[in-house]
């Protein structure tokens, strides 16, 4: 094999040049045997931030860290499998409900999931609020859960894209996380490696999202589709908006209580209507000719989330935990809501111990923020807008300081902006 | 003390934005305490590649690089202190002429100096192929030899500029050595806290030079001018042509045994040209009215390198190192020299063992290229034009295959570039 020098690597990027195959697959193989070191690998990724990525040199890197662990099979099984990801909102439950409820049409969907960190709230968190659950599964009880439940929601393996695993945690702590290039090579290997058939992505664009610029969240759904396309799987990405928190809890149990109230039939009309229109898409890509409002209002999928908890050991009708402070935020004025920034409601939740800041802290089950209006509601001086929850006040303090000015009160009726934004189906015309 | 993050930093410099002072400070503590890792300093130096520094940060960033080791006191002495730095060309000897000349014109010259790497070698290298000769003194023996003898060329010690010498191997491995910025800001905090009183820079532009474009050259000099003389020092640039070799001899002791010749009053022109030229701006900056010329030729200066060299424990009578083997290459044809190629020149040195791949490696004192031609010359068939010295075979193939295509041979006259090609004093305007 060819021989390379991270240093020519790093410079040739660094100066807007492509890498070739053999460059790439060379760097992978020396960066996981220790040839290549973390501060070279940092300086690639700065320049690739930079310079961005040819798509034959994207596709290549995203194809070596699939090739650099194991990739699941989930060929033969008695139903066709669709997953989801979302690139992280404030409020956002829908994997919870989504899982089940298409699982509940008849596909099969294999949600393997990561931690939180930052703002946006982690589905694994989530879910072991719920006593004895279990995100740790073997692929072998992956593949069993798939067909006997048609759900599995549960840590993806250490197997999976090892490379992603360290480029991850590399980019987390040397300011290289907003790349498109990074993001989707990150994101696919990982979803390709799961062996998902069909792939629908939620990118999420606006005050509470990673990408704040509509343009940028439609290139990075493309390069993600294109990628998907390229290996096989069927990818659709919907864009969607995250100015505002989704539905009205934010906050590990807090968003388990309220996923099952959607999955009851009721909970908050955004997540509801977010939750349908990703699952009609899950569908029509496995073609199913089934509707998803239906199996939500019939308990078809609330049947399928209780199941999906208790082959994991959970207790689906346990009470969950509550927190030891509560705390009223409310309206400064009488007025219309015009704005409930997700980003500071993030920000706050995180701080009242809802989310961790690094990736060995723990996180508080009960704590988050309760959001009790939505853009466009009237409401009145002093009427009470936040609810803050906390498991100590050291906590509180730190959340209370965060969520002011998360709300915004106008004079003049206002409509919330679209939820659901645009579907891009075609892959970048340049990339494949 | 005000506390930052290192990845606020990296984002803050990665989106364009300037570094207060604040976070200057607090990031050089906590790299050398260990807080900020390596793979993040290697992010942030990407960042000020691609996005380079505003004047008042890099004056800030080399201020805080200064201030993080000693500064010599060089203050008090009977001389005036008067320094030059070059940013490394091929067969550059010139401190060792350089330095006892100035010396012998009545100033004191603590040339304080480096090992080489890559293809480019070090005045250090050079000066140790002399028997008992020793790079390492103490800053009382500085003191003592700058005012007995007038000339010091040593080793810089560890606790000038630390973190310049933690960031400089960074650096080197990482694919960021091309930043003006970072050049400009790890040459004069060197010298800045050698604590010289003025400072003339040989900013070499050339095929051979690590800067190819005079425009980008002349902004380093600009730049060095400026942080030189907002810290007090008076400082002038040069920018001299580094298309082809300096003099004849590329290699340690070769490159010892030209200078004695020089400063005999012999030697290749262009050596001594370059070398009067700079002593003459040196001389100048202090304020001495003596000629360099006349010390160079009335044997002032040769006196002083004798002393120099026995102060340090070198015995100048001694015979140097002589390679093993040696092997001539001749002209292809007949012709006109058009180009000696000093990078590919000093990159066949380099692979005859004069240099080194990494900072550990030892170095051969006999191994070099003696350039017989020079640019403009005539040449006929065959006529040797490249004489290879290596201690063994295997340097001697890899050294051959590396002169290949150093020379070109025309059908034309042409003259050599003008060595000297101009004089910068200025500071960049929106510098200071």
């Amino acid at each position: 094999m060819t021989s390379f020098s991270a240093i020519d690597i790093i410079t040739t990027k660094r100066d807007g040049a492509t890498l070739s195959d053999e460059a790439i697959t060379w760097l992978f193989d020396a960066y996981m045997s220790g040839e290549v070191a973390d501060e070279q690998m940092s300086a690639l990724l700065m320049a690739i931030f930079f310079n961005g990525m040819a798509p034959d040199e994207l596709r290549t890197w995203t194809e070596r860290m699939i090739a650099s662990g194991e990739r699941l099979d989930l060929r033969g099984l008695s139903r066709p499998t669709v997953d989801k990801h979302s690139t992280g909102g404030v409020g956002d439950k829908i994997s919870l409900i989504l899982a089940p409820l298409v699982a509940a049409c008849g596909a099969a969907v294999p949600q393997l999931s990561g931690r939180g960190l930052g703002h946006t709230g982690g589905t694994l968190d989530k879910l072991e609020t719920i006593p004895g659950w279990r995100a740790e599964l073997s692929n072998e009880q992956i593949r069993r859960q798939l067909e006997s439940v048609g759900a599995v929601i549960c840590a993806a393996g250490q197997g999976l894209a090892p490379v992603d695993r360290r480029l991850y945690a590399l980019r987390d702590v040397t300011g290289t996380v907003e790349s498109i290039a990074l993001i989707s090579s990150s994101i696919m290997s990982k979803k390709i490696a799961e062996g998902t058939g069909a792939l629908v992505l939620d990118v999420k664009v606006g005050r509470g999202a990673f990408i704040k610029e509509p343009d940028r969240a439609r290139e990075l759904a493309q390069t993600m589709v294109s990628l998907g396309t390229a290996h096989g799987v069927a990818t659709v990405a919907q864009l969607t908006s995250m100015d505002a928190p989704l539905g009205r809890a934010v906050g590990n149990a807090l968003e388990v209580t309220e996923s099952v109230e959607v999955l009851k039939g009721a909970g908050p009309l955004d997540v509801r209507e977010l939750t349908l229109g990703l699952a009609r898409i899950m569908v029509e890509l496995v073609g199913l000719d089934v509707d998803p409002e239906r199996k939500l209002d019939d308990g078809s999928a609330y049947d399928v989330y209780c199941r999906m908890i208790r082959a994991q050991g959970g207790d689906c009708d346990a009470t969950l935990a509550v927190a030891k402070f509560h705390e009223t935020i409310v309206a400064p004025r009488a007025g219309v809501v015009t704005c409930v920034d997700a980003l500071r409601v993030g920000v706050a939740a995180w701080r009242l111990g809802a989310g961790r800041a690094r990736k060995e802290d723990p996180v508080s089950a009960a704590a988050g923020v309760m959001c009790l209006v939505k853009v466009g509601d009237a409401v009145a001086a002093n009427q009470p807008v936040f609810e803050l929850h906390a498991d100590d006040i050291e906590h509180m303090a730190l959340g209370r300081s965060s969520i002011e000015s998360a709300l915004t009160v106008g004079d003049e009726p206002v409509a919330a902006s679209p939820l659901l934004i645009e579907r891009i189906e075609s892959p970048r015309p340049n990339l494949l």
